[in-house]
């Protein structure tokens, strides 16, 4: 009886994974990711090369990313059939052996593999193995802390209405912008509002090849889903 | 001619240490650390049995902890000049070999490394590798994950005031509070405030041995200085 591990990788370079990561994926026998559809998978990528010869690997593509607004009923309903799918793929095949999910980032830090974890509890054991999240890799890449002494850090989603994103950048010392894509004007009019865009820089593929960071004001678009905004901390220094 | 390398460690379980912090620790030729002065300290403690035996070990000794408020002038003349003859320190060793300073943590995420690598601008040149941050290790260790979709995470450190602290912990989905110790009941009153008291756990040593999740409102204190208190956020979730 197997249990379903759910393995955080870290921002994307692959010598960012743990030690646990790095153990638990080159010794798996079962490894099943998330991807889109079509797509390698960012997940598969970080692993490229470690996963073992004599291991089964199952691709669990998207059914929908962002061919439909996340306020249609039918992104949803499609999501949660998905989830509900592989909850149940997963509890079987973990009948034999373990299965490890590679997972960007850290999986209980807005991933995907949540979606799976709510829906194993009392079916089959779930662990967890927390992993350095994408914005530590991105505030690293920008060469400055993010938070110091008592600064406040605000994480947010670009998703969010203006109005949401201009009053919460106004109320913090250090903020965290996720999920930028599309919504980089509505975030720079955010930001702007806020008095916050001249200190905002933009990351993308942070700790991978590519690597890029702007002021934020100088980014034309479009930019990755995955780029993330950051706000650094001015808190005490002695 | 050397450099000085921050190394994230991660939330203390060795394991989840970065493949790369592990690399850089087990081939340091020199390592500093810091810690409270008499004690062991638990960068220190992360890494035991990873130094080479012809590794040269510096303790970097705060001159004082909470012995003296933040608030008082001499607390930060202390420690501004404890900071400043460490980074001429280790600007002078580096001149012979890479320095690396192992940190709990993530480097750049309320650490003290990040007063060095202020002061060793232009001097050295500096690296910084992160490392997973306590409060991932502690909602791993809560087993549910912190966010979820488009939630607000607000970071905050239990030294605010505590209307600052009812305000905020009232205008966000999910919360991290760091830095609690002696501001347990403090962070409690400003949690009932908002409306969050029921849904707060705090956790203590995450990931280490004596590991321990309790409902916030059932611990009677007194708590460590590095106990995480958190309320999970509730957002979407197909």
């Amino acid at each position: 009886m197997g249990k379903v591990i759910g393995v955080g990788l870290g921002p994307g370079d692959p010598e960012l994974m743990s030690l646990r990561a790095h153990r638990l994926i080159t010794g798996a026998r079962q490894v099943a990711y998330f991807r889109k559809a079509g797509r390698a998978g960012q997940a598969r990528r970080i692993v490229e090369g470690l996963i073992g010869g004599q291991a089964v690997e199952h691709a669990m593509e998207y059914p929908v990313t962002t061919e439909i607004p996340v306020s249609d009923p039918a992104y949803n309903r499609l999501l949660a059939a998905f989830y509900d799918d592989w909850a149940a793929r997963l509890t079987e095949l973990a009948q034999g052996d373990d299965v490890v999910v590679p997972c960007e980032g850290d999986p209980f830090f807005y991933g995907s593999f949540m979606h799976l974890h709510a829906r194993l509890q009392g079916r089959v054991e779930v662990e967890v193995v927390p992993g350095i999240t994408g914005m530590s890799g991105c505030w690293t890449a920008s060469g400055r802390p993010i938070t110091w002494g008592d600064d406040v850090l605000t994480v947010l989603a670009a998703t969010l209405p203006e109005d949401d994103l201009a009053r919460r950048a106004a109320d913090t010392d250090a903020l965290v912008v996720m999920k930028i894509g599309r919504h980089l004007a509505k975030l720079r009019r955010a930001l702007e509002r806020a008095g916050r865009l001249t200190d905002a820089w933009l990351v993308e593929r942070g700790t991978m090849a590519g690597q890029s960071v702007q002021r934020l004001s100088e980014v034309a678009g479009p930019v990755p889903y995955f780029s993330i905004a950051l706000v650094h901390g001015q808190g005490r220094r002695p």
